[in-house]
C-alpha cells in the first residue's frame, strides 16, 4: 500500500491516474533489480522521456544541483545546451561510468545514428555501499541496456527495485518513489510527474507529522547519520524550455525539505527536470536555422512550481512506504519503515483518521 | 507573544537565549518604522554583524538567490570575493537606491574610510505596495542611518516592524521575525541566528499543522496570490569561508519550504549569510600579502544546515505571531494571524498541548 | 579619427554602417557629460534597445559577470527571467543608486506604468575616482534622465563622454567605444553591435601589435596598476533567447583578452547582452498565457559569438583612440593614447601600412 | 623544436625551467597513445599533482566550464567542496566513462583506500573522431592505470601524444602542449603551469600575428569549421582556494582567446585549476575538525591571472608546434601547422627575427 491508501494526502493539488511520473504522457519507467548473495543489492532505473530516437528528438531539460557531493554525469551540456539526448539512467555512486558507457552503447547502435560521434550520457546516483558491495561494481551494460528495455508506461515500482534496491533513508530502508500532480484546467491542467530515488536523512516528518521527534531518531542523537542523497527526476507536459525548468527543478528541494531532508554536507542531490510538450521537442533532423517555441510566459509557472514540490514530497514517503527490510554485505541489516507504527503517529497528530 | 510561548516547538535544536538573530555575539539589528497618513507603511531594517569600521574589517559572507525576481544590490561582489564590507538593509523594493546610497554615505563618513572611493552596498527588499504607497518612495537615506544608529544587541522587534511594516505572507500580515539555535557543544556550540522579511505566499503550514488547509485559503483557491518574496539573512559564529556560507544560505530555503513557501515565479527569496568569527574576519588594514583561516571542515558544516533551517522556519512564524492588523493605502487591510483560530488549529493536530 | 581610420582592421568579418552598437536598428545611445571645476569628470550613457515603453515591450537579455568586482545593479533579475525592462545606464560606482532611482522615476512616470510597482533598473560602472571626484557623488538624477533623452541612433560619441569621461585604460585616458559586425547574409545577417566604457589594465596589445611591450609600460613594471573593470554592453538583431544570449555575452570578455586585459582581482567586468528581434519582444500588455518564440538554434550562434568577440576588441581599441588627455582630481592627469606613437609600433609590426 | 625556440616570445612573465606544467612542483604528466591499423588515433594523458594518496590529502581544486558542450567528468563534488581526490585524466570524448571506471579502480585499489566506497573522478575530454575511430572506444582502463604509471616530472611530450593523438586545432594538427610562468619574486615568487589538449577552431592568431588571415583559413571562409573544444589544466603552487582557484581558471579562456579561439557553440571548454601549497592540502586522514589554511588575499591574485593567461596561449602554441601529420580514420588527413610557412609570416609581422 501506498502513503495515499493509507489516507495521508499531501498536498492541495490532485494527483495523476497512477499516481506516478509515467502520468506524464509517453514517458516510461524500467528496472533492473540486483539481488545476488549476501552482499550484492543494487540495480538500476531507467526514464525515458518519449519512446522516439531521444537523441535525433531532443527534450528540453534542465539539471539543478541541491548538493554536489555526487557523481551524476551529463550536468555542464545540459546547462548548455538547454536539453538532454539520452533516456536517464540512476544507479549506484561507482557504476555511473558503466551506466554512461550503457548509454553510450545505447545511442550508437541506433542505426539513425550511425554518424553521431559525441553522446551525453545523463546519469545519477546515489550511495547504497552500506548493503551493498559498491565496491564490487557488480552493475554491468547489460544491466543498464535492460533496465530501458524494460521500461514501460503504467504503474511504477516502488520501493526495493532498481536504483533504490541498496538505498536507505531516515535511517529506515529507502528506494524508489514515484508521485504526480496535475494542475487545475484553468491554469492549464498540466501533469508533473516525479521520480525519485531515496537515500539520505534529516528528521523525518510525514505530511507535517514530527515521526523523528516521536520515535526519538534524528541526526546527533544516537549516533544517526544525517549523510546520503537523493536523485529526483520531475517530468512535465507543460512547455516551458530550460531557464523555466531549471526553477522548476530548484522546487524540488523544497519538497524534500518537507520531509525533513537537510541535503547535508554529504549530500548528492540533483533535480533532472524536463519537458515533453510535443511542440518543443528539439528535432535534429530539421534543416531550419530556426527552433519554434510556444513557451509559457514566466508568469505562469508557479502552479507547476506546486506541483513539483508536492509530487517530490509524496514521491519520497511513498519510497519509505514501498521498501521492505533488506539484508544486505557484512550483515547490515535496515529495517523496513515501521508502518504501524508510523500509522499510530499519524493519527496522533490527526493527518490519518 | 511568540509562537513558542504558545507551545510551538519548531525543531530538535536548541534555541540561543532571546531565540533571534542577536544570540550571535555582537550582532545588531536597528529599525526604522514609517507609518503616516493613510498610505505611508514602510521602513528599515538593519543587521550589523559587528560594531566595528566594516569596510576595514570584513566579514566572510555568501548570497544564495532563491528565485531571483528581486533588486537585491551588492550580489556580485559577494559571489566574487566572498565578503561584504557594509551593514545589511532590508527596506521596500523600489527605496533599494536610496538605500545603498545611505550605505554609501555611511561608509565614506566614517574617518578611517576617508580614502575609500568603492563601497559594495548590501541592500535587500520586498515590495509593499499592497499596503504602501511605494510608488511613493519615502524612505530616505536618513531613515536609513537612523536604523543603522539604532541597532542594538539583545531582543528584537518582530511584527509591523522596520522593512516589515507594510508585508503581507500567506494572506496575513508578515513582517520581520527572528529566531536562533545552538548546536550541541559536541559539534561545536556554535549559534546560528536568522532574520526574516516575510512578504510572501504559498499554502501554510504551522510546524506541520496544516493551517491553509484547514483555512481553506491558499494559492488558485478564492483567487488568492502566491507571489511575494522572502528576505533572509543568515549569522553564525561558526568558523566558516564563503563556500560553506553559501551552502548554508542554500540550506535557509528548506526552512521556508517547511511553512508552505513555494518561491513562486515573482518571489525575490534571497539568503545573505555571514561567519563573525572573529579569527577570520578579514582586515584590510593588515598588510601581509596572506589571509590565515581556522576554517570547519566541510565534514563539520552539516549541523549548521539543520539550524539554519530550523531557525529559518521559526523566524517566519514568529513574524506572523508577531505583526498586528494593519489598513493601509487605498484602503487596502490586512489581517494579522487569526492567533486564537490557529492555535486551535494547532490543537487538533496535536502541534500544540 | 578611429583605429579604422588608421587602417587597423580588427578581424574577419565586416562591420556596420556606423561601425556602433547603432548599428542595430532601433538602438538609440545617449551622453550626459560633467567636465566641471577641477575635479568634476564623470557622467552618464544611456542604451535605449527601443523606443517604446521597455517596461511594458521587455527585451530578452542576460549578464555575464567576467569578474564581480563591481556593482552592477540588476543582476539577479535578468538571470531569473531572461529579460530586461529599463533602458541601461552607465555611470561611476558611487553613482549606481542615483542611476537607478533614475530608471526608477523615468519607468513609473511613464503613462502606461501608473500601476508599476516594481522596477528591475539595470544600471553598470566603472570607478573614475582617480580624475573624478567620485565621493562627492555629483550624478544627480537628472543627468540621468538627461542622457535618456539625449539618446539617438546614428553615430555615438565616443571617448571622454558620458560615462567614460574620468576612465582610465591602460594607463591612458579610456571612455565609451563602439563596434559593430555584421555576419554573413548566409548565415543570418544579422548585426551585432557593442559599446564598453574602458577602464581597465593589462598588457596592452593593438591588433595582435605588442603596444605595451614596446612602451615597456604594464602591470609590475614601473608600479603600474592592474587594476579597473569594463563594462560591455551587446545588442543583436539576431533571434535568441537568454541562454543563448548569456553565452554570447561571455564571448565579449574574449574580446577583452585580445586587448591585453586580465580582468584583474579589482576589475567589475560585466556583459550585459540583448536581443531586439521584434518577434521576441515580450508584450506585458498580451493577454495570452504563452509566449511563442522564433529563435536560432543552439548550432547557429557561433558566428554570433566571432562578431561579439571583434565587436568588442574593437569598440575597446576605438575608445582609447577616441579619448584625449584629461585633467581631473589632486592634479591627477592621464595622457590620451600616443598616437602618432602607437601608429609606429602598429608599422613596426606591419599592422599598418 | 617549441614556439619559443623559433624566438616567439609569447608575454611579458618569465618561464619556468621547462616551460611545461610540471615545473610547479611534483607535478608528473603521463601518456599513453595508441596509434593502431589505419584508424585508431587516440589516447590518454594524466596529471597528477603530488605522489601521495590523492583521495588522503585532496588538492584544492576548481573547474572553470568555458562553454559545456562536452562530457567532463567530476563537476558538481569539485564545485561544491573545493578540491580533487584522484589525478586527472583527458582523454577521448566516448572514453570519459572507462577513464572514469580507471579511477575508481585505480583508487579503490590503494591499500589505504580499502574502505572507500565514494569517488569522484575528474576526466576531461575532447573529440578526436575525425582522426580517430571514436565509436570503437579503444580506450581501455590499462590504457589510463598505464598513463597514470608512466607519469613523470621533468619535460612533457607535446603534440600527437596522449589525449592529444588524435586531435585537430585551427585545421592543423593539434594535440598536448603545456607551457609554465613564474611570477617575479617580489609578488611571491610562484610558478603557474598549465597543460592543454587543443582540439578546437577559430581565427589563428600566434603571439598576434594573424596567421589565419594570412593563409586565407578561418570559419566561415572555404566550407572550414569553427567547433571543436580544449581541455585546459592549470597548477599552481601559489597557496589559494577554491573560490581564487575558479577566477584563475576563467583567465585561462582569456589566453586561450589570444590564439584566436572563440569557443564556439560545440566546444566543450573546461578549465581546471589545482593548488598544491603543500600547506593547504586536505589530509582526510587528520582527526581535527578544522582546516587551517593560509592563502594570498584576493588583492594578490592577480599576477597568477597573467600567468595563467601567458601560460595558457602558450601552451596552445606549443601544441601546434609540436603535432605532426597524421592520417586516420576513413582516409582523414590533418597536416602539422606548415612551421616554415608560419615563420615567415611570423617574420612579416616582425614577431619573429
Amino acid at each position: 500500500k501506498r502513503a495515499r491508501d493509507y489516507g495521508i494526502k499531501i498536498g492541495v493539488l490532485k494527483t495523476g491516474i497512477n499516481n506516478a511520473i509515467t502520468d506524464v504522457e509517453g514517458v516510461k519507467v524500467g528496472h533492473t533489480t540486483l539481488i545476488e548473495g549476501d552482499s550484492i543489492r543494487t540495480g538500476v532505473t531507467a526514464i525515458l522521456p518519449h519512446s522516439q530516437n531521444i537523441y535525433q528528438l531532443k527534450v528540453p531539460a534542465a539539471i539543478y544541483i541541491g548538493n554536489g557531493f555526487g557523481k551524476l554525469a551529463g550536468y555542464s551540456q545540459v546547462k548548455e545546451l538547454g536539453n538532454i539526448e539520452t533516456p536517464i539512467i540512476l544507479t549506484n555512486t561507482l557504476s555511473v561510468p558503466t551506466a554512461s558507457n550503457a548509454l553510450i552503447s545505447y545511442t550508437l547502435e541506433h542505426p539513425e545514428n550511425k554518424n553521431v560521434r559525441s553522446v551525453n550520457a545523463v546519469v545519477g546516483e546515489t550511495n547504497d555501499g552500506y548493503l551493498n558491495d559498491i565496491r564490487g561494481r557488480h552493475i554491468t551494460e547489460k544491466h543498464v541496456l535492460e533496465a530501458i528495455k524494460n521500461a514501460k508506461t503504467g504503474k511504477v515500482k516502488e520501493g526495493n527495485v532498481g536504483a533504490g534496491t541498496g538505498t536507505i533513508c531516515f535511517g529506515f530502508k529507502g528506494g524508489i518513489g514515484t508521485s504526480s500532480r496535475v494542475i487545475p484546467e484553468s491554469l492549464g491542467g498540466y501533469t508533473v510527474g516525479v521520480l525519485v530515488q531515496t537515500n539520505y536523512g534529516g528528521v523525518l516528518e510525514i505530511n507535517g507529522a514530527p515521526i523523528a521527534k516521536e520515535l526519538n531518531s534524528y541526526p546527533y542523537k544516537n549516533g544517526m547519520e544525517a549523510d546520503g542523497s537523493c536523485m529526483i527526476v520531475v517530468v512535465t507536459d507543460a512547455p516551458i524550455g530550460s531557464r523555466n525548468l531549471e526553477r522548476m527543478a530548484k522546487r524540488a528541494m523544497l519538497g524534500l525539505a518537507k520531509t525533513g531532508g537537510i541535503a547535508s554536507n554529504g549530500s548528492g542531490d540533483y533535480v533532472i527536470a524536463l519537458s515533453i510538450a510535443k511542440e518543443n521537442l528539439i528535432d535534429s533532423t530539421n534543416d531550419s536555422s530556426f527552433y519554434n517555441k510556444t513557451e509559457l510566459k514566466n508568469s505562469k509557472v508557479t502552479p507547476l512550481f506546486l506541483a513539483t514540490i508536492e509530487a517530490t514530497e509524496e514521491a519520497i514517503i511513498n519510497s519509505l512506504f514501498a521498501a521492505e527490510d533488506m539484508d544486505g554485505r557484512a550483515n547490515h541489516k535496515i529495517k523496513a519503515l515501521p508502518v504501524n507504527d508510523i500509522i499510530k503517529i499519524m493519527k496522533k497528530y490527526n493527518r490519518v483518521k
